[in-house]
């Protein structure tokens, strides 16, 4: 028991969704990405949790959900050291990185103030022209958003 | 350790503060309101969870922090079933109540679109007229704001 107190933050679930190596100041990011303050099963978020790779990491284990990859990887934007473990009866039965997908659709909002995607009810569409420094280029202005100018839609 | 797997949903702290029985819709609230996001201590928390009395709880446990009585009494608001517990070596060393206070100042916005809080930067100011059901006169305009009306700023 002295070990899962000072090792174990967060328990282990049943059936659901791991997401671990999340960075630390990215979760309430990822919470609002995937809706997860909607979710009604059980969910347990640990929040800057000692990581070797990371500084300091969250984790976030949602029971009984098992999440599309395209959307599961809508996060990839703002934590793409993430990874996903799917958990059947206690046993990890697949891991998965997520990946920044091609184009992004809605999510994340334009840097150019000038944007029509700005002034119009309209959704966001890019491009992703670079997956690795996050660099989005809007279908409408053509205008680059990088990830430090980022921003999330609240959902 | 099959006990652990289903009950324990959020493991022990060695100090610190555990927030219990807040009602599950009511977290990311509670969180806002502590400005848990900007914490750089572990924190975990758990919702969703059965609770006999709520139907559905959330737990927050932070630790190496803890707070001033005025400070979490400021959730009292928005999860008046809250239980605190202050936690050292792994020991519970004390229990408490949030308690409604008697005046919010900042925290919630005024229902009243007129408002001269809701037009100019200055700090909302409430009288607490019901500690039950949550009743808050505006110090300037004397509207009541009420529990299904209360705005909670972004801090």
């Amino acid at each position: 028991m002295t070990k899962d107190k000072t090792k174990l933050r967060v328990s282990a679930i049943q059936n659901g969704t791991v997401i671990d190596h999340i960075p630390a100041k990215q979760l309430f990011k990822v919470i609002k990405i995937l809706s997860l303050d909607k979710i009604l099963e059980p969910i347990t978020f640990g929040t800057n949790l000692d990581s070797e790779r990371l500084g300091k990491k969250a984790i976030i284990k949602i029971s009984n959900r098992f999440f599309e990859e395209q959307e599961i990887n809508k996060i990839a934007l703002i934590a793409p050291t993430a990874k996903i473990n799917i958990i059947k009866d206690y046993q990890l039965v697949e891991k998965k990185e997520v990946r920044v997908p091609n184009e992004i659709i809605g999510i994340a909002k334009c840097v150019n103030p000038k944007c029509i995607t700005n002034h119009e009810n309209m959704t966001t569409h890019f491009e992703v022209v670079d997956k690795n420094e996050i660099a989005l280029k809007c279908h409408y202005c053509e205008k680059i958003t990088d990830q430090e100018h980022l921003k999330i839609f609240n959902s």
